[in-house]
């Protein structure tokens, strides 16, 4: 048994900053207990994770440092279907990559690692138990509780195919097959989530609880576009790339709605800067060595001359210079930039710094691991080393009569793109992208 | 390479009395080349099967005779998933009874079964590489695809379930995995094949040939129903019962469209005559052993003394005697029938006898066959057995809001019923009761 306290201190790590949270009566009594609780979070491992990630690692990293056993679903069937883009060779080599990624940056975080799991999907989405209880459940589920539950997360397309309708169970079934006793995801996972809440109990499996963070805007605002390089920012880009983008991020003064850089400083900047204060004072999570292990620069965002209590400070330079501003919490900043006190060209050149200093250590261990930079190359071969484009050549069905050309569909030709699918929103669900 | 003579007469031996082929070509080619074509036809191990199943057979030994490789799919997966009625252990067990009978029956027809081959559908349905072309499938289909194809064989409810949408495409897979050049089933199963000819290519895999068999009325007439035992023979009905049932059979005078005994004449009856004369003549199929194995009487249903090239013979008792007619094919009978020249009550003894005749071997075999008898104990428990009914407590999902109730579907409190559910048509494929 757990002392009421450290339950609730550990629930309040949990939860804290998510938008919400259903069943957390469940993980309180899992606390209460004084076991770990067990969780997942899903991510399609098909293009380069960016660093809105970020948002979802620092979540995670409060689970970690209350004790979760977290496995992060490396979701590589679901890569592989969606739109049949990546060959499985490709897709097993980005999981690689991206497993080698997160965890330098839970390393770099000081985030301890030891109740970290990586799962493949194909470990056993593709077992015989597993697909038995997906038929099961594609007999008790009707197209119409699918299609509802994953509105929001699957693509909404004129001729939907039948892979959107299976998305939704499909996840149910991963929190049994997991073994976990909460999921993590976006709030856009809502639907999704309720639905797991009622299906797994219809096949004899416990309902889980589930976690939701809210939704972010990118930090680049806009859309994010696989053809636009610079619409996001890579965990590896150099300096002067994150620099030149942050450069041309949408950041309108007084405009705290439209606004990622905004978002990314309430949801992954001051999330860390506290984290890094907080371990000044020797306040750790359930590990006591957490922090040890991180890497590259520990200072919290703020500047060392600030008051006691400021997580973020934000220094003017230029014609709008004067002395800095230090902020208690995310709101205070909010407030100013909404009342113009805080000049965009400020706030961007305080996070361009921040996120240097994030992503430094991560450079470095990439320029230090031969076997994953080995791996980069086969994820993410160089487009322009393809000098012949393969066509598949145009199929047109002839199906016989009476049924000619009524189910009919053109396989469109198309040139092998080498450009990755993006993920949609900050926190990834595997499938997110809608074609499974 | 075979002689064309040799190609034209088991090409017309494998398509004889069909409604349709599509991709006859290729299994002339096939033949062509010398090689026996290979074939596959399925049923979902539910109910015990009626004598309705003889249509079927009676075309299969078409093709066993013609040289035809033939796979019998024991679709257990999807007797499962019909409705989650039955336990997959009871399904084994029916599995099990399935063989032994349809084995049964085609020996006792003399039909060489050396190149019969049972397959179940969980030997490979389950497997990692079936499971993910089925994940392929779904994100190639468009739910619009898979709707259409299913229309005539899934069961159109209000609030039509994800497995009927599944159930085209994993008809479609089984061509591929059972390595088959063509499917046979009934004209129901059109717009699945021509899904399969579609869809199958679109994974690279090759487009298969498929023969259909007309729709053939129940021998009873009306509806069959599991409510009520009279509607359907069942292959180990004694004759009391076989009698009792025919008795009680829909057949009006004069009327030759709504008359399950007219058809049974004309798609079983007649066939076996003409294949018990052919083989009198020592005309045999590809086996010129072929019929030394049938066990019970091998008489054509047509008296000794009918003149030469006679197929059927009705006789006429009590005040609308007479002589017998015999006929030297089906339609001369049926235009008798129309004419009101054959009373129902004759054609009723006749189809009597003719049953009782092609039932008595197999009652015998089931007699004579311990372990048969064991497995049927265990496949159909006898109802009766059971003292207490067990309920299933009524489940209500209660979602938070603000999803509350949207997609809530109460699962009804339903007694576990020991009657199993009965296929649809004569030419049962799996998955035919909709539920997949």
């Amino acid at each position: 048994m757990a002392s009421t306290f450290e339950v609730e201190a550990k629930y309040d790590l949990i939860t804290r900053r998510l938008q919400e949270v259903l069943g957390g009566d469940s993980i309180k009594a899992i606390l209460a207990e004084g076991r770990p609780p067990k969780a997942y979070w899903g991510t399609a491992p098909t293009g380069r994770p960016h660093i809105g990630y970020f948002v979802a690692l620092t979540k995670i990293a409060d689970f970690l440092r209350a004790g979760v056993e977290v496995k992060i679903l490396l979701a590589d069937v679901h890569a592989f279907l969606d739109n049949l883009k990546a060959p499985l060779e490709l897709v097993a080599h980005r999981t690689k990559y991206y497993e080698f990624l997160l965890r330098t940056v839970f390393t770099s975080l000081g985030i301890p690692t030891s109740k970290l799991i990586f799962v493949q999907g194909s470990d056993y989405q593709l077992t015989r138990e597993y697909n038995l209880d997906n038929y099961r459940l594609c007999a008790t589920v009707t197209e119409h509780d699918a299609k509802k539950a994953g509105a929001e997360v699957v693509k909404q397309v004129e001729s939907p195919l039948i892979s959107g309708l299976l998305y939704p169970g499909l996840q149910a079934l991963d929190e049994q097959y997991l073994g976990v006793d909460f999921q993590f995801g976006g709030i856009d996972q809502r639907k999704i989530f309720t639905f797991a809440e009622l299906y797994l109990p219809r096949l004899g499996y416990a309902k889980r609880a589930h976690l939701m963070n809210p939704m972010v805007p990118g930090l680049m605002g806009g859309k994010m576009s696989s053809s636009d390089p610079d619409s996001k920012i890579d965990f590896l880009d150099p300096p002067e790339a994150v620099k030149r983008k942050i450069k041309k991020a949408f950041c309108e003064e007084g405009n705290i709605t439209e606004n990622g850089l905004l978002a990314f400083i309430k949801t992954v900047l001051i999330p860390i800067s506290q984290l890094r204060i907080e371990r000044r004072k020797g306040e750790t999570g359930v590990d006591s060595e957490e922090g040890q292990g991180a890497t590259g620069d520990q200072n919290p965002f703020v500047d060392d001359d600030a008051p006691e209590g400021m997580v973020f400070t934000i220094r003017r330079e230029g014609k709008f210079g004067g002395p800095p501003s230090h902020y208690k919490d995310y709101q205070e900043l909010e407030d100013d930039f909404s009342a113009k006190k805080v000049h965009p060209g400020d706030l961007k050149t305080a996070v361009n710094k921040a996120i240097d200093s994030l992503l430094a250590p991560i450079r470095k261990a990439f320029a230090e691991s031969s076997e994953w930079q080995e791996i980069e190359k086969l994820a993410y071969p160089d487009p322009n080393a393809k000098t012949e484009l393969k066509k598949k050549k145009e199929k047109v069905y002839h199906p016989p009569p009476p049924g000619k050309g009524k189910n009919a569909q053109v396989i469109k030709a198309s040139a092998e793109s080498s450009e990755p699918p993006l993920p949609i929103s900050e926190n990834t669900q595997p499938g997110a992208t809608g074609e499974l």
